[in-house]
């Protein structure tokens, strides 16, 4: 049987082995992700839901309840920790090993950390990657987690079609930690650690941003859900908001629209990759002669386009590896 | 006299309208900005220092010492205080205009805030611009500043000669919180507030993690300079300092090589730019056939390409505003 046959039957080892391929970027890597692709389900029905917050907002015991949540509906769920920052210490993959131990034992579940280097088409796209090898091996749930909520995490988990924004009382400057973007992206916000002091005064907070950027009286704004995650308390609620989002989203054109917005996201993070590349192999006199302002940075990006159209790459630089056109390679 | 004249003559009303005309992202702002950069000085002696660290580092304050130090030595000096997150509050803002009216009169001192919103071709791009208008106006030193330290910042104040990362004792996670990236775009660190407890800790920190990331024994690595910004003790070091890097720079390539990677920075920018807006103009079903599985993203990819390449453009989207070509329409 082929990995991609072993995948598509829900073969544990080829999932864990399959994305090590599409990971390592390498050309049969891109060709299985493109035929899991083509002869997956057309109609997925896997939920993607995303989770983000501050360190310390205790995200991961979060996550960790909604895994229990999915296991006690019977549902499959994969776990994909992001870490665009990539710290020092390995605190991060520590807490993901104590996870990974805990759930070792059960197939239903499947755990996968995720660090910023290494991913020459950008974290994001490698992510979706990921999210697709999930889908096609038939898991249910996929939650995307990542460390922080800057730039680089709206960016991975806003893809997601139901995305939690997790808050906690007495985290410095409180709501104003939340940045924009971060609340435009949040389907469901989470007050976690609601047994501390401060918690009824953030939902406040948070509520009377909402109020303010809501665009007019009656508007839908998100639901704030208070959890004590380390207890599991609030937990079932909160299973209940993130259901009756995607509801409202399948009743409506939503889903179809957060699938189309994931496949524009990726299609953009597989172009920026190509483009960071070529950027680097700019000649140097040529940006000299923008920095002396003999020439322009119009000029030089118009340049960089041509560049970009006509493939024409610096040695050991290629767009994208495993151009659609070789797939008949594809048959190892 | 043209704006252009009045701007190279050093008048401080036109440089406060180049700027808002080239944020505007008007045809003839871009244009303005292309003359200048032909007609400045093509030898540009400007200085420029990068600072960045997390809310609450106190760099607000250094800078302001950074500025007295600047006008002690006779030198004009522009701050660009750049938000990339643009919080709610008007904190930051509020900021600046203390130190705007604390430097009100004296016309060697020029400082402008940019928040993130309404620049099409990314905030770093309009960043670099505003800092060639403040180089052909004649100002001999200019401090970008940025609040945060995630990856936004990074991308902003990297491309000065000499970034400085501000680190303060008992930020929560101490060290821990200089993310990989910041770290590698430090020229010089800081440790402010370095009259509170755990400074010395801290100075031990960033410097076991910076022999731990070194390339090999006897390597060069950034100093780390103590400072207490709101008496001034260590500003004096701190110059000894950032004169002392660029002087290394200087004897080098390292200067051109600083000035070469802002123009490959700004082309990068501007071409991301375009990308970005054709991406969102994807057509719906495109993205529906990736999502169902009857496309690929890389092929949708290469299909992008080629629109970028045509300029074959959707209504209402222009790839870069005021073309090289239109520059015969600058003479207003």
């Amino acid at each position: 049987m082929s990995l991609e046959e072993r995948l598509l039957a829900g073969d544990e080892r080829a999932l864990a082995r399959a994305i090590t391929l599409v990971e390592s970027g390498a050309p049969h890597g891109k060709d299985l992700l493109r035929r899991v692709r083509r002869e997956g389900p057309l109609a997925s029905s896997v939920r993607v839901v995303g989770v983000t917050g501050a360190p310390g907002s205790g995200k991961s015991t979060l996550v960790d309840r909604l895994v229990e949540a999915s296991r006690r509906r019977d549902r499959r769920v994969g776990v994909v920790a992001v870490d665009p920052s990539s710290p020092f210490t390995g605190g991060a993959i520590l807490g993901d090993r104590v996870r990974m131990t805990r759930w070792h034992a059960d197939p239903g579940v499947f755990i996968r950390s995720m660090a910023a280097r290494g991913h020459l088409g950008g974290l994001a796209a490698a992510t979706l990657q990921v999210v697709a090898l999930l889908d096609a091996h038939g898991f249910d749930d996929v939650i995307i987690e990542t460390v922080g909520v800057g730039q680089g995490e709206v960016e991975i988990v806003g893809v997601a079609d139901c995305t939690l924004v997790v808050l906690t009382p007495g985290q410095g400057d409180g709501v104003q930690a939340v940045k924009a973007g971060v609340m435009e992206i949040a389907d469901v916000f989470v007050v976690n650690k609601a047994d501390h002091d401060g918690a009824a005064r953030l939902v406040r907070d948070v509520r009377a941003m909402l109020d303010l950027a809501a665009p007019g009286p009656g508007a839908f704004l998100p639901p704030i859900v208070e959890t004590v995650a380390s207890e599991g308390r609030g937990v079932d609620e909160l299973v209940v908001a993130i259901d009756a989002h995607l509801a409202r989203l399948e009743a409506g054109d939503g889903l179809a629209a957060k699938r189309r917005g994931r496949a524009r996201h990726e299609v953009a993070a597989l172009v920026s990759g190509a483009l960071a590349r070529l950027v680097r192999a700019l000649p140097d006199d040529e940006m000299d002669a923008v920095a002396a302002g003999r020439s322009t940075p119009e000029t030089a990006a118009e340049r960089l386009i041509d560049r970009l159209a006509a493939r024409s790459e610096p040695a050991g630089v290629t767009l994208f590896e495993g151009q659609p056109d070789d797939a008949d390679g594809a048959s190892r």
